[in-house]
């Protein structure tokens, strides 16, 4: 069976992530209808210039109303009233995901708010990074990347399978995680990240950063990224985050055990150990061809 | 006064901070007589072969000889050994300095094993990255970088100015720091972030790696450094290396407690945080075109 393609697609919030979202949807397929839903009119504006959309709207429910995919863009706090608006508007058969960075949250803010006529699929592509709003968006920022989509045993297959194809038709791979595993997995590798990059720059005395070297400069990169955007990020996975942080807490109290005991072999040991996992990724990365940088 | 260019230079340890060292000196003063150093002949040769030195030895105290300038740039738990060892042969008037990333035990081992004869003056020049090897060796690696030199009170001035004149002619910006100052500022702004690069690598199930992001990538970068050589800075600043992660751990404590409060303002709050004073950052240095990349 030939999946369907989404012909009518809403974006709602045309950031980096949804006005990189309708230059990529439109390099693939000219002939897709795009509205931007926004509250600014300026970003709308200029997701219109640089052709990420084809109209704009500032009326969430009234945008919806033709669409066949609606793919949520913002942060991931204002799933829930934003899924309460357009409920009501969608059309039968249209299917809803998301590109947000915890899933649990999501899925069950769609349970609550939206019937058996539609169905929501939860999706993260994993592409982004600091920087934030339609200036930075650009056609590749998902070709090539990961994206994870955390269907439920409750998700109609055929919605999906579509949503499946939506993404790989972009360049991406997919893979399917459940909610939980999504946000525990991310927990560690993306959201723990965040958290030692922000604490790693608060943590100096601001008159040293003139002794910053490219490694801090690398280190603390992803710090950049949108404070607000990051919140909703912790408080939409707070359990799995304090996990991570639990168990990040439990090695760096080993390594000061170990440096104060000056035990050389058990530093080298957990850097050596550090330096050959990350080649290992690297390695991988390049075979496949997938180096995100 | 002007300052006597060094015209006799030995280099010690000709990986990629010794190796860079000899192609800059060369490319600033090609008339300068350059030794390299090494326990390793195919990367002494590679060295000669790159044009990083002009002869080679295997053997320090006859290397150090005839040389006006002696450059430590092995892993500083190599110093001790090394200073000894070449202390009888260096020249009266000798100026011995190094590349090493911590500086008290390098002031204390070489006011240990050095007579007065010779001038020790411990340099720190913060380049470098996690590469490794004469075969990433560049000629513009110091330039426009920061070095960090740390004479004390008994260091003689004359001395401490060639050294300063010396970096300062490969392109960089001189900063003279005590080593106890030094080595407490470099704790928490490059050991720190190393230690929490090694661990935030080490903490990941390998089979998740699949799934990091480009954020990822960037945090570990410097997890990738020579881990003896990180055994070593750890092993020569222990007591600064453990406030900053003291430090850094109340930190992380404040934030769970923060996570585990759903206390949305206060983790907002120390994500702006970090934003505002990265963006500081980057933007001090790229008024200041130091841009470390």
């Amino acid at each position: 069976m030939e999946n369907k393609r989404f012909n009518d697609i809403a974006i709602v919030g045309v950031g980096l992530l949804g006005g990189s979202l309708g230059l990529a949807v439109k390099a693939v397929n000219p002939s897709v209808r795009i509205v931007g839903v926004g509250h600014r009119l300026s970003t709308l504006n200029e997701a219109l210039a640089v052709g990420a959309v084809d109209e704009v709207s500032l009326d969430p429910p009234q945008a919806v109303r033709n669409a066949s995919l609606v793919v949520l863009c913002t942060p991931v706090g204002r799933f829930p009233s934003l899924l309460k608006s357009i409920a009501p508007a969608l059309k039968r058969g249209a299917v809803v995901t998301d590109v947000g960075s915890t899933k649990v949250a999501a899925v069950r803010a769609a349970a609550r708010y939206l019937d058996d006529r539609v169905a929501f699929v939860g999706s993260h592509p994993i592409a982004g990074g600091e920087q934030r709003g339609i200036a930075f968006a650009r056609t590749d920022l998902y070709d090539g990347r990961t994206c994870v989509l955390t269907p439920t045993p409750a998700t109609p297959r055929a919605a999906v399978r579509r949503v499946d194809g939506f993404w790989r038709e972009l360049g991406m791979r997919t893979v399917h995680l459940s909610p939980a595993v999504h946000d525990r997995v991310l927990a560690r590798i993306s959201h723990l990240p965040h958290a030692l990059a922000a604490l790693l720059v608060n943590v100096q005395n601001p008159a040293d950063l003139d002794l910053a070297g490219a490694g801090f400069i690398d280190s603390t990169r992803i710090a950049g990224g949108d404070p607000a955007m990051w919140r909703d990020i912790f408080l939409t996975n707070r359990a799995s985050i304090d996990q991570a942080l639990a168990a990040f807490q439990r090695r760096l109290v080993r390594l000061r055990q170990s440096l104060g005991q000056g035990d050389g072999r058990a530093l080298e040991k957990t850097f050596a150990q550090a330096q050959a996992l990350r080649a290992k990724l690297l390695e991988k990365r390049l075979r496949t061809k997938r180096v995100e940088g």
